[in-house]
């Protein structure tokens, strides 16, 4: 789909972004709820927030990606004090000693698309238009700067009751075994800066035109929901998208564990679905679809969307209820997350799942 | 008893100090072994390390402590590489902008006595003649400069593979607490640098004349074994000491638990105590010993020493095994353990015992 250039976030956008990247954020990523009220408050506060391409930058600018970690269940229930984001940035800025020149989202997300904004407006910076996803991920290595050989240290942790600490590791999937604890022991969510990059490094790194997409996205929810229009058809068609299941949730099984919401539940199809059911597995976020008799018809890092039947809002994992009437909606991922790294990456047995990966359009 | 002054620390001196720290460490605070064959290797190569009084130190000089942190049980089967330490105090030393004027020992043990004089002699630096506890103890925040405000932070964490992070938290249990997991992730042990302090600080703080201390009480071990007579008697008469317990360990219950060596041990009478039975409680260190019918003998922060009944030999709360002859031996805490922010940092209730803390004179 070729999204509209967003040159600029005010109040306004800050509806259709945090919808948006929850769409994009595959049931992760955090609540849009939470993320859309700290930016509303931040710009309502600083003003809007520039959004930058990636190019407008010079070689030696410092970009700075910052996040909230942890399990989007605990999110729900330890809402961010406000500033450990911007005591986040502040600390890496200065150990680093340094300023960062522009502020970046590691990932498409409710809370993950928004928080960066939030800081942006904060601090006075702009915003790159682009993320390190594409989508949601679980976990911090998952991003085409690790592609890239970008490394995620040094990387700041800061909590409410400001506490932070500053890693050091030897590689990204160590930063992300040891942010993992750390995060645990912040009660479940922590707020992050990392990946400090310089321009040039942005430049050949990240996903292009991300804001641009995610705004995009939700303006077409919004604008298809006004015309009582379920979204989902015309987000179909415009980002080659696969409708792969309707029905009502009939189980779900989640639980906190080792820092994320892990779990799975089962959707009993409707309409021409009827007699059928599908089962979608996450941790954050959704990361395989497969029919009754085991048949997969959705694999990570491709893209697996739960949205409500009647309205095409996102429904998040942790959301997720018995009865819920949902569609389940699939996009296939970035081609970078389709190379043998990506895939080692972020592919299916890194997770667990004794299956190869296989393109959505080859399933469907 | 009045130690005779260390003022310097040679090879043959490393001996003494690594079984006087074994003996201090009540059980924890590491194996003696490695830690004497790291400080023997640091003198080889870089010449004995200077012993200084604390009162020589400038008031703005930087003192900082470095150990070993988790697990006993752990250390002995990940041996340190043996520049993790140096890594952790350079770290800190770059994260403070200023070099070390001397080093420091934030314990007595096998281990954390003897790892602080390999740093020393590998940075040329001189050791502070004291120590942060005047015995083990299992969590950092219990030490002396906790008493006197001093915080832990910030503190740097290395491993074996080049890891290493940056701590600063709000105060020091929450530093333990977040250090802790940390440990774990790094395979149950990791190198610590913290308590940065200046020379005022620590003329305040510490516990003076520690590695004197030791030093004279390794001494008076190796005599006595000499001499074929068990050391215990001379070390209970020069330190106040109290003969608890004579017996053989007949039960031994050691968990890895929570980055802890956790765990308990019964020994049965033998001579004159034949017919009665005492238990020992432990974490890491010992902390609670008690005839079979539930009566304190020896409560933290009072030390408990276990040692062999033959040669008077230190045994950690590792190295115990069934069958052991051995001899519980209980010594008095430094008075500022006994003053009531003491008992709360390191008294039975912090450590779930439900009993109020009792002078080991008043028990015995």
């Amino acid at each position: 789909m070729s999204a509209d250039i967003l040159k600029k976030i005010d109040l306004e956008d800050m509806k259709n972004i945090a919808l948006g990247g929850a769409f994009l954020g595959t049931g992760g990523g955090g609540d849009p709820y939470i993320g859309r009220l700290m930016a509303e408050q931040a710009i309502r506060a600083n003003g809007p927030v520039d959004v930058v391409d990636v190019d407008s930058l010079a070689d030696d600018a410092l970009v700075i990606p910052v996040a909230m970690m942890g399990a989007p269940t605990v999110m729900l229930e330890k809402l961010p004090r406000g500033d450990e984001a911007n005591n986040a940035l502040k600390s890496l800025e200065d150990y680093l000693g340094k300023k960062a020149d522009a502020i970046f989202c590691i990932e498409a997300g409710g809370l993950n698309s928004t928080i960066p904004i939030a800081v942006a407006a904060g601090v006075g910076l702009p915003i790159v238009d682009g993320d390190g996803m594409g989508r949601a991920f679980p976990e911090l290595q998952m991003v085409s700067m690790t592609m890239h050989d970008i490394t995620a240290c040094p990387m700041v942790m800061a909590d409410e009751k400001g506490n932070s600490l500053v890693l050091n590791t030897v590689d990204n999937l160590s930063t992300e075994k040891f942010a993992r604890v750390i995060t645990i022991e912040m009660g479940g969510a922590g707020l992050i800066a990392l990946y400090p990059m310089t321009g040039a490094q942005a430049k050949k790194a990240i996903l292009r035109g991300s804001m641009s997409l995610i705004n995009s996205i939700g303006r077409i929810i919004h604008e298809e929901q006004a015309a009582n229009r379920n979204p989902v058809h015309k987000l179909s068609n415009d980002l080659n998208g696969v409708s792969l299941f309707e029905g009502r949730v009939m189980d779900v099984d989640r639980r906190t564990e080792g820092g994320f919401a892990r779990g799975s539940c089962t959707i009993e199809g409707l309409g021409s679905y009827d007699g059928e059911s599908i089962s979608l597995e996450f941790q954050n976020e959704f990361l395989l679809a497969k029919t009754a008799d085991g048949k997969p018809k959705a694999i990570t890092p491709d893209l697996i969307c739960l949205l409500d039947l009647e309205t095409g809002q996102p429904i998040t994992t942790e959301q997720i209820r018995y009865g819920f009437r949902v569609i389940v909606f699939g996009l296939p991922c970035d081609p970078q997350w389709r190379t043998d790294h990506g895939i080692e990456l972020a592919g299916p047995r890194y997770f667990g799942y004794d299956l190869d990966y296989q393109k959505l359009e080859a399933l469907n």
